[in-house]
């Protein structure tokens, strides 16, 4: 247990991001207060294969949902993912280093409205997404805090 | 190395299907061809957790892409996917019977337009999704057929 202003913090089990999934990505993030956007680096190995030597389309769906997910934090709400739109723009290497980064573009009530991209080291976009988030109350939603 | 009409198949390490894939999902499929349709039923374990008790939006993604991509053999086309939108309608509980779908909804040129839903056991849709697949030359993107 990880204490986070002095409240005790659930075991994470997230695929995306859960330091005690021992079979999950343990995607890493930080936040760029300047700019608003929070980032994380990354290569991907070969077990997230989609077409040989290039990552599933789904785990890509995973990088762009959690690193938009993220957002959370720095706006103060807990909001789940309500719908999510991929352009595959270009096939994603393995074994590369890549960076994604997300951004919340409006907020309106409990929807946030957020857009997030992967690219390659020379800067190409590889997938982009558009994401509405919904904030909910998680105690009452999933039986506790997330 | 399996046979399928006389020709090497590669073996397959797709995160999502791939019997060679140690660490992957293992997603197993059946067409139906009177209503054209392709299925799959399927329990998620922890290890795909989003919030506690709950699958991960990417994993999500994740089974309604991969029973989009598996309308391609009875389209008997290799196609990628270039569009995917979702709409996370339920949570999508772990441990449990649940069961997708997929059908192509109509095909232009190169590009196949198709649609998937995730149910649980009453029949209560959770997931949907719409994509786009471009059928593509697979030895020139990939360097081999996939």
């Amino acid at each position: 247990m990880t204490k986070i202003h002095g409240l005790p913090s659930p075991p994470n089990h997230c695929f995306g991001c859960g330091e005690k999934n021992l079979q999950g990505m343990h995607l890493k993030f930080s936040y760029d207060g300047a700019h608003r956007r929070i980032l994380s680096k990354f290569r991907l190995s070969r077990r997230y294969s989609g077409p040989p030597g290039y990552c599933h389309g789904g785990i890509i769906a995973t990088i762009l949902d959690e690193v938009m997910a993220k957002l959370n934090r720095p706006r103060q709400v807990t909001a789940v993912t309500s719908r999510m739109s991929i352009a595959y723009l270009k096939p994603v290497p393995l074994q590369q280093p890549l960076r994604a980064e997300a951004w919340e573009t409006r907020a309106t009530g409990r929807r946030h409205f957020r857009s997030a991209e992967i690219r390659n080291e020379q800067g190409t976009v590889l997938a982009r997404a558009t994401g509405t988030f919904i904030a909910i109350d998680a105690r009452k939603m999933f039986g506790r805090a997330v």
